[in-house]
């Protein structure tokens, strides 16, 4: 059901249409004096992994739980002065949005989290990361039974699921609902009193644990949401873990059968912030290391090396490191670029890109430059870039891709294009090379990208230590929805 | 939990807190081409039911269901060009309210209604007016059994009890629903296909059907809407009857046990609006009635009647042609009040009454001047209007009110201030002239006012043929969850 | 020039657009605590006399000058506690409008009253009611000497009057700059020590002075304003004087030569509030005794007699008390009746009408009906609301207008529509009651009208006591700019 | 005086508090079908020098001239329906801005460019970067003569003295009030068929001349926005001259005396965008160069180059490859900042610096860090993010600024703090070595900085080849109301 209850501008500008989608950041924190303000900041900094919606919940004695889900970003809503005041307490949680899995047309305010519900022995709010795969089957069945849906998103099957639960405590009742779940999830949740962290057993999507001072903990998908409060990283919480922080404690439980993890590699690729750690590494060296890699695996003679700005940024540094072929800012982003212009008529129809990006036309002039990029989905970007590269009048234009060809649908809350619409899916690297008229194309190998983020013999291709089911087709986790609507997997290709 | 979607500005004036107020007005359409432009100008109609909020969903078969619920009047939301594109289809319904019984605190958007469910044959909409008297032990009952209520509305326990009904009808569902109902309710729902309207036994809130065309149907709360869409007349639903209106045919049902109708005599008193008619009776004609057996049973030498905008106007109309005493208008409103304003200080800080009312001074300057008045509630407005009479130089001032004392909470979907608030409650009818300080002050009599309904015997005691609980503490639903919190029924007393 | 600054609404409904209207309202206050909430509430009094947009100034020594102009209602904008803090000091002026003679297009905020001058002096802000009828002439004069104009207002022409003026001080400038002004003129201003009032010779429009308690003066447009705040009325400011108004002192200037004056007859007729007072009588029942007057000049055997509200409401009683023939409100006004529905297509096209309107279709079947209307412009509005009578079954329909027929334009700050657009410019009374349909339709005489505003031997034709251009044709100040664009006189017809 | 015409938010982060801040962005286009899409396109791509506000003037023959200014980015104001909607015609200027000299408080919407007069033969409007250094003067002249003066802006000026002209033709009044103007003016402005642009006998600000298609043309600050629009640069207009643009035909006038230009040296170093080129030379390559200077003039022994992103960058990455030592992204810039965040209490009051940029923990901890900045102003940020650096466990900290000590402020249209403000103006580079607490400070040399932007001799202390005044303290233009005020030259000092 489409539902208006407020107007919503689009936050989003169509040329990152051609990249993947993190959906979710979440953030919680317990134990300071004001967390509405802690988990704004929080959410701020998760900013890059959902821009369209954000939501906070908090809970203090008087007046119970409170609540404010608002379209557009963190900043534009979530440091007015009217907003945080209505959301007191010392212990609260927040999630930040791109677009829900299932939601067939435009995301709704009740689509936007956390999500609440009152149980028999009190409410509890859940944030969640990821993506349920048998989310259609258990609404079927929820709705059977006469549960009420409000939303369109896979996640409120979980709350559904803990509102059956016969458990007395709102942790045994997450527990229940989780063990009925399948597919990727970190999960933040709260109680009136309870703080509460989970990643399914693969530990697919990322989230961690800081201590705030003596007194307060932060639960966070990345960390450079607690660098921005001033918290100390603890560590991660682990594939399968729960965690449930009162009373200034943390209890850990294992509710899961023990899996080998399965960690998503994309995050060291493009998702997470280049500021962020991730298993102890920073972020921004990996993608440096990604960058020196793919340049022992693809060199070319070549003046220059210029990233595709921003998220090529460190990937060709790591290239120009390693090469000695000087680094250079060929592509200028316009620090402003917002929601889409109205274009000017037919004179200048096919000028979109330049609102956005634009070619140091002097720099490029002559030179033969190697443009380095993170991934190519559908290609649409890539070619309006190379475009605007000879236009500039470069001699050859080298694109070096720090990712392996994406060839595979995300079924575990990454927002991808059908598989028809993924370049690699249908095309040889040759042929994407000829589509994209450029000099060279060459990405990173699956090998290579596993040297470059720790694992030094590359891919174990029995037990493989990432799920990169992007690049190889080969899920985790059988997709269950999916298959339903007729999805093939690799082996029934 | 507080939620806050969406900016809200109050939209009453503070000098109506001295009115009792009906809680909802609503809506249905079906067999039109545009749905949602019908509903919209049938709850403008129905506006004076309730200010705070409204909202509208419609169906059509490609999109589905389509829901927009807004703050504020309906003038100034569904009248946009893209709330109302958004609300596509040839079926309707809609909900205007003033405020939920049960709400602690302010009202949120997801108390607004049309409540909305997803059932497993397919969704529903409801519209409720009236107050379900068992709404909190239903509630407890639905949580304990894993149910998720999104609002603090009680309507909302109807769209719960439907879910969980093993009927494969939505209105078979609606049938065992409102069968685990207490209170008063007048209900207009929608499936995909059809529209339907349901009144309690007793018939306590109105509810009319009307005819569009040769194709269309309505239901609406009064009459006065159906003439707003130019649609005709037809019937009322009567007490104790579900009617379910598809392919252009009516089938009436009579779900409940029977009893004796009891329709609010307030309606005729002051809720509906003086050009509805109510059991064929002229709501202004009666009230002219209602001023004209006032006259007769409390007359008063003096120079002028006067009404106390705008409600008294009909009755005060009614005691000048009884009485033969001129009809002036002594008090005039301002037609752009709005907000509250910012008082200036000190130097004018009680000067409140008269941003909406200003004594018309050259007027009633030396007169003998008679008040007529709908009713008094606290007595606030009743007493600062009393003092800007005598500011003006008034040589006399009596107070004639068109209804018997209210001295009684209704609990039937009309917001009344708690028992000790009603002036009526606490004094006799001279305490409350010399309280109110004026030099007669007469209601009229409780087999007066049933004579002006058109009960040519008065009220019968041992089966009144309306629910008066309001002026006679004879409540015909127990009103069971208020007992529960300590209401002291008449007897008890 | 068209200038977008602000998003800007319609206020107004379709409706009135068959009425004349008042271009302003002007009030001022001095020697208060806050000035902008004083204004603020006497703005909100004088509404009715222009509800497009306002404007306060006020000014406090330390920041000087502050201003605030606003598309929309007062109740909606000065209300707000940010827009009244920014508005300091115990000085100030401000103005309702409803459109700018001169204004080819759509008002814009730069059009908006009050206007600011900084002189060599020190600044001053004005404020004006009426229609300056050789401001194209002054204009082109000024622009040909180097004045910029900002905004399309003929009130503008009045600051630029004063910056070029030599005199040394705010008032003699003023002096100054209307002696060269032709028309219709109250003006309020303001220095950053003096309130200012001035009315042209002939006083054609209304401005009249009060007392806040033992330190405060207002200036204000009629009487119903100083009511809200409970101010005194102490008297009119008379026909070609200035008041200026300084530490708690009042002066008195003559600065025009002197006439005789001629107030607008219309405004006891139409445009003041029917609780103010004009001349020292009530508004409501110079209307009653017009109404009175109308039923010696134009009986008719009938059943009752409906007031077309709410403006035709006093005049409806007072022949209703004259004829000895009931009153009733045949017709209900929706009193939350605001910006343009979108209407429901085909099926409903013509039914607009009825958002605001309503017959009360019970009362009206079978009966012989008089409506009591205030006055005929272009005829569409009666039309209307003959059908909507016919529709509900009446068996007659009588119009009684309480004014004589309108058949000339207003140049003195009336916003009227083209002579050709009169119904009365073009057809007979005979005409014009086939035209509507109706069966039968009188007009008070303009003696008849004379005589109800106190003038016991009717109008002098050769020194009327009032200017009545709108029906007699004789303009008491040529409108020279109108006569320039092409107008006839009456005399040149 | 201060006026409330529209709310306002603030669009810049507190941390560029830090930076001095180009006021203004001019854009113009004429012979195109649709100018205002171009102008919003240019504005755009010229935001870096103005984020306040933004305005846009068109002309069009059957309407005239149009106009819209707003608060906030071209991206929220510009790209509307509406908006565009309402500024038809071939013919169109803009206006970006920052702050407006001479205002005292807040900026108001009538201080927003482009300003319109309207004149004997016609109107015209202007768009002014730069500013005037004896407006005050000029000012207190017009007003004595009985201008009124619409706004605080200097920029107003010019059009008060071209509506005093004598001359016939626009151009040629606009060539009498620019030679009574001192100080720093590019000036793009419009009548109905000529556009024109400006700029001053020293050429202080940027203005470039771009040819759209064959038939249009644009006037640009940078050459960025020629770009985006898909312009060819044409040449830029010579300090001194004036050039016409009708009928598709440029004029060029030289209406002053003759002088030596002195091009603002601080736009190579900051204020225009990277991809812009200025003289023949790309601004990039010219920070790069500037970064290479430095590392010859001041290098250190270190393990990092990084940048103080984003306007260090360049610079960066010539130290680098000058020095050898690798370059690195040490420091984040979240790409989503905005508003001002609520800062959550005493817990974290200082930590503000976080929200806009974080260091990159894991790559800086143990290392020798040398942070490329690209001026000191105040030193407030520079302290900051030593702080943040060496929280982060680096080993040593060395800043290298990409310009000399900036130790005077600018008076020719850029937003310096006051003189005592300036960290450079009260401390050698010793002390504020030891005040900002870091191992090692080095300016570039301004020697050093004219050898980076192409004078292979450097500075000229005879006849300078730019405005170098912020350095050095000699300024081209005597600042004369400034001396009024009591500001004190070098030579005085």
């Amino acid at each position: 059901m489409s539902d208006q209850h407020s107007p919503r501008l689009p936050t989003t500008d169509p040329f990152d249409d051609d990249k993947l989608r993190e959906e979710c950041g979440i953030f919680g924190v317990t134990g300071v004096s004001d967390a509405a303000n802690f988990v704004a900041l929080g959410l701020h900094a998760l900013q890059h992994r959902g821009q369209e919606a954000g939501g906070i919940v908090t809970y203090e004695p008087v007046d119970g739980f409170h609540s404010a889900r608002r379209f557009g970003l963190v900043r534009d809503n979530f440091t007015r002065q009217d907003v945080i005041d209505g959301l007191p307490g010392p212990l609260g949680i927040g999630h930040v949005r791109y677009s829900t899995a299932g939601s067939k047309g435009a995301t709704q305010i009740r689509d936007v989290q956390p999500f609440f519900g009152e149980f028999s022995m009190g409410g509890a709010a859940i944030a969640h990361n990821g993506n349920i795969t048998n989310a259609d089957a258990l609404r079927r069945e929820l709705i059977g039974m006469g549960s009420i849906f409000q939303s369109s998103s896979d996640s409120e099957c979980i709350i559904h699921l803990m509102a059956r639960s016969l458990q007395k405590s709102v942790p045994e009742r997450m527990k229940d609902a989780l063990r009925r779940v399948e597919g990727a999830f970190s999960v933040v949740a709260m109680t009136r009193t309870k703080l509460i962290g989970v990643r399914d057993p693969l530990g697919v999507r990322p989230l961690v644990i800081g201590r705030i001072g003596q007194e307060g903990w932060a639960l966070s998908s990345e960390t450079c949401a607690l660098d921005i409060i001033g918290a100390d990283f603890v560590r991660e919480v682990e594939p399968g873990e729960m965690v449930v922080i009162e009373n200034d404690a943390l209890l850990s439980y294992r509710p899961f059968e023990h899996k080998k993890s399965r960690f998503c590699i994309f995050e060291h690729v493009y998702f997470s912030r280049p500021d962020s750690t991730l298993n102890g590494r920073s972020v921004y060296e990996t993608r440096s290391a990604i960058g020196a890699e793919l340049a022992k695996e693809a060199p070319v003679d070549a003046d220059l090396v210029c990233p595709v700005p921003d998220s090529g940024t460190p990937a060709a540094i790591g290239y120009s490191q390693q090469s000695g072929i000087p680094y250079a800012m060929g592509i200028i982003r316009n620090q402003y670029m917002g929601r889409t212009f109205i274009e000017p008529t037919e004179q200048i129809r096919n000028m979109g890109v330049r609102l956005k990006l634009n070619v140091n036309r002097a720099l490029i002039r002559g030179k033969r430059v190697i443009l380095v990029d993170d991934s190519v989905v559908r290609g649409t970007t890539s070619r309006k870039i190379k475009e605007m590269i000879l236009d500039a009048g470069a001699a050859e234009v080298h694109f070096r891709i720090a990712s392996p060809p994406t060839a595979w649908p995300c079924f575990y809350g990454v927002d991808t294009p059908q598989r028809e619409k993924l370049l690699a899916a249908t095309m040889s690297e040759d042929e994407m090379r000829e589509h994209l008229g450029v000099d060279s194309l060459k990405f990173i190998s699956l090998d290579g990208l596993y040297r470059a983020v720790g694992e030094a013999n590359g891919r174990d291709p029995k037990s493989p230590a990432y799920c990169d089911a992007c690049f190889s087709g080969e899920y985790p986790v059988a997709p269950s929805d999916q298959i339903e609507k007729g999805f093939l997997l690799k082996a029934a290709e």
